[in-house]
């Protein structure tokens, strides 16, 4: 059997550990060919790729990014899954001699893994996002790192503030979903968190700054960048444009800051922590979930699992339907918001 | 509700936010009064113990170790849960005007609760060991810091040995159970992984050991401390005696490491982890999982789901009946073990 | 003899280390009363302390920020030393019983230090700055914890900038001076180098982004926010007003990164690493460079050598002379920044 | 002109960095031909070596060990620099091509520099070593990193210590000389520190921990592995033998734990940090001291300064002469030692 793996979307860390995971099982146990197509579907459609063996994926394991590239080039043109769009995937599979593909990616890429099913081209999914707005697993690799380095960055921010009474707002990643503002708040004890799943209002917020001074402390807010403040009309979208077309600077922590500063005369500072949250060492779970991962896709594809995608469950990897996985975004319930909000005020 | 907090067994990371949570939650939510118990059960029975209010648990979420001290002093005197023990400790109970007790602890802590309950004692659990071999739960707060410290020494320890063409030998906690030593072997691409649950001989290591050299490189064997070399009778327990009744110095690394030297001729090195592993700075993930425990136990008990512990499940943190929790030692099944045998020869 | 402590200026990991060495050798070496005043100068003037004895500084050394609070507020009334201004402070000082101040701070408090010496008021100067922009000292303490912050960043960055074949600009601190920027750089192997000392045009960084590119990588652009671009008029200090009078946003790597998108045609994205830098867990080096200053600036307050700083000379605490090291900004030399531009195109 | 770079000695973090600086300069910049030598002085005899280019040393600098691989193969047959064996260098030189040597290692290595230059072959050494004693220069790069793992020890056992109210012995190296323990002892706050230049008896150091106790606290010992305690006999090197001819287990912790524990009473638990201490991602300093110094070598070089080691002198880097350099091994002084007695009882 001969299998492609290609990397879709944003990168993750813990996909090089899902690669790894993949051909020690399936190359020197399953018996597979395996080739990496560079770059995502443009190396798939050029014939741009690698051969994955055992020496092809050593010591990679601990490193961030991912030895194929990756990028957001879409496997059918204008993103249109037509028949003859479909067709070109097939006619180019049987050109490359691959029977499969392992699908490493996102929401986005699990979608495109499902329609592929649904046309009886054989996918198997690796579920990776920094977000972990998928469903159909407990958590995605690369969430766990991303938390983890927000969470840092509010110990750093914390003591700055605390020593000069101020208020401090950290913005991190999260357009749709709030998990890494939520869990990384808790971790780092934020006294407020603010997601895309729950708008507050520059008042509310401001009370809940208030409360915190009055405690005799300062505040951490960590904020989503798809946070929407209530009452106002703001793009929430970084690196677009902003109402007069030109290029946005900064965050909605920069334009939160300033509020919460006019609304309680407490000197505030905001961090934009970016790109920074999706790179680099993976931590120790996001090794292991993804090195899981990439075992079970490989026993997965032997076993003509296709249509499916490798998630978490509990502490097992179960193949679980694609469909059900990318029926809609996983966002933040009102229960998990509500249990953080014992912090505020 | 006056509810009171015990730390009992050895610390694990993740205690002090576990705290927090239940407070912040418990006192200023539920409206309890709550006290924190000094160094387990002792402090419980000399009348030792500090307030817990929301200025007690300031910030105290990133800090290792826990601030009410933890002892491995039983609640029944030689460990006999007699009628008279148990007695002794509800009578203790009314002298102190507590309600119920929320006990953190490992698998002897929880056993202690089960038997407490049965006995009409009031009690719910917060699962805490490094080593994750407790039941009713998918992990322990502690286990991710463990792991996570383990598998930053490997990568340590790779560099150095590839530099030098030396074996090295990492030794990790686990007496019963050989989860640190999987998951942190794992993430560090250790090439053998040694667990008690499963013995294996000097000759099939070497054979591993061997087969790495000849793919040209240096070998990672992460062994737990509770590791049993197949056919060789020696003590595996640290700190105590060897056979000779002289205190034995090292653990089961350097055991191995001079024996891995003779039969392979490779030059081979060990190194003992020992307590760094289980204290200092929680993860993210165990600061997370600590809190969310925290605050499942303090809404337990203002529901009077007493006899229970809190448990991971998913994503979800769920009540679970302490019989089943404590039941028997969570230990590696074969599917995890061969699993990782993947990495090998 | 009794001592006040008084912190001044921007936080910098590594306050806390000095205040326990100066306070255990002060107070337990040299038997002094010791007294720390909060938020710097507020609280000499407003008689808001507290006692400084081995209690209060116990465990305070890995502690990021500075239990004492720091502030800019001036000594003096619109930050001129009139003759009535110092008098003030001379007259403050009786009344409160100091026989002399130790001053932790960088440029702007160690000037101040300075013009008390003269004045007759006896002081001490501990250099404290992230930006290690300060005469009368190999290093500052702070800068080397600031520097590994950025550099680990780099590392992050330069993983997610391989996989997606993008430019990545990194801003770091440094209003005048370019150290962080250069010593980061140089540790995370960034390409491009841009510091306050050295303007360049678009024109060349472009050049050595695309020589990068056409070597087959992806490049690591590292600015200090002073940086100024050739031929550009632009603000570079953050946090204050555009040219229109309004709030700016975001930092001069979010002017950069458009521009060289532009130039070079290569996908290009900002960081702006911003507070996170001075927070937080100090590094050993700045933990034991403090305890030394700490130390030596307890023994120069009982030895009477006022108006001296504890500079740090190769490996040797020494004392030099405040008017030495307040003379001028220590920036990059040219020889320093040619040493770099080797990583270049 | 052709020069080739050999690492001998234990590895030290910032030897890739040390040889990147070195490449980029001399092959870019000063336009040699470079090679390097594989596992040291044996890659030069049995001509086993690689091309050294930009190439070759992409992305190193970050990474542990050292990709020539390193050994303690001499240059000399048993260690004896006869006529007949630098004539036998001095001949393969010629062979292989090679008008120089950049000679990354310790003391050791820049002894055997020291002699080959006086025989005639130009040398210039680059010291590397954890320990920090070599002269010449304020530090060794690696030692930084060695230090701050060492410091990160003890904020961790600190935690466990604590929660137990143990005294907790760390053991880091320094066979002959302390300033690993020194430096990190004082970064981590330990109370007692013990080091090869000053033997201290079991009663002393009992009567220090028992002074901490007496103040609420629990013991933090850190002990250079070439400690001897006053008044006993006893192996201090590890990985030897014992007086009985058998393989030695465990170092110098092992044996004063149970010591302490006996003359105080207080429960005593002892970690051996070994080999960890060596490996794995330098810090930000060592990587910049170690990039710094392979420029300086390599210009030296293109000067034709042989004979000189590449030294830190405070911030700059600096040619000193070898043989005022590996004279004497440098250790720690009286006055740093009584530095850190402050924390004592």
């Amino acid at each position: 059997m001969r299998i492609g793996v290609l990397c879709s979307g944003g990168d993750s860390p813990g996909m090089n550990a899902a690669i790894r995971g993949a051909v020690l099982r399936g190359v020197e146990v399953n018996g597979f060919e395996m080739i990496g197509f560079m770059d995502g579907w443009r190396g798939f459609f050029e014939g741009d790729f690698i051969e994955l063996d055992r020496l092809a994926v050593r010591g990679i394991s601990p490193l961030g990014g991912v030895i194929l590239g990756t990028s957001r080039v879409p496997p059918f043109p204008d993103g249109n899954a037509t028949p003859a769009a479909l067709q070109a995937v097939i006619t180019r599979m049987a050109e490359l001699g691959i029977d499969g593909f392992l699908l490493i990616g996102g929401n986005g890429t699990q979608t495109v893994a499902e329609l592929l099913t649904r046309a009886g081209v054989p996918a198997i999914g690796l579920p990776k996002t920094i977000d972990n707005d998928l469903g159909g697993t407990d958590y995605t690799f690369g969430f766990d790192t991303a938390v983890s380095i927000a969470a840092e960055a509010i110990d750093r921010l914390r003591t700055t503030g605390e020593s000069h009474r101020r208020c401090m707002v950290l913005e991190v990643m999260g357009r749709d979903a709030g998990w890494i503002s939520l869990h990384a708040g808790m971790a780092g004890g934020a006294q407020v968190m603010l997601i895309p799943e729950f708008p507050e209002s520059i008042e509310q917020i401001s009370e809940w700054v208030l409360s915190v001074r009055d405690r005799g402390r300062s505040s951490l807010v960590v904020v989503a960048e798809g946070f929407k403040l209530e009452g106002v009309a703001h793009a929430t979208v970084r690196d677009g444009l902003d109402g007069f077309g030109r290029p946005r600077l900064g965050g909605v922590a920069d334009v939160l800051a300033p509020l919460i500063e006019q609304h309680t005369g407490i000197e505030t500072r905001a961090t934009v922590l970016g790109h920074v949250q999706r790179g680099g060492l993976p931590t120790a779970f996001d090794r292991v979930l993804a090195t899981r991962t990439g075992i079970a896709a490989a026993d997965a594809a032997r076993d003509g699992q296709w249509g499916t995608m490798a998630g978490l469950t509990g502490d097992q990897i179960t193949m679980v339907p694609l469909a059900e996985a990318v029926g809609q975004l996983k966002t933040v319930p009102a229960a998990r918001y509500d249990e953080v909000r014992l912090n505020f005020g």
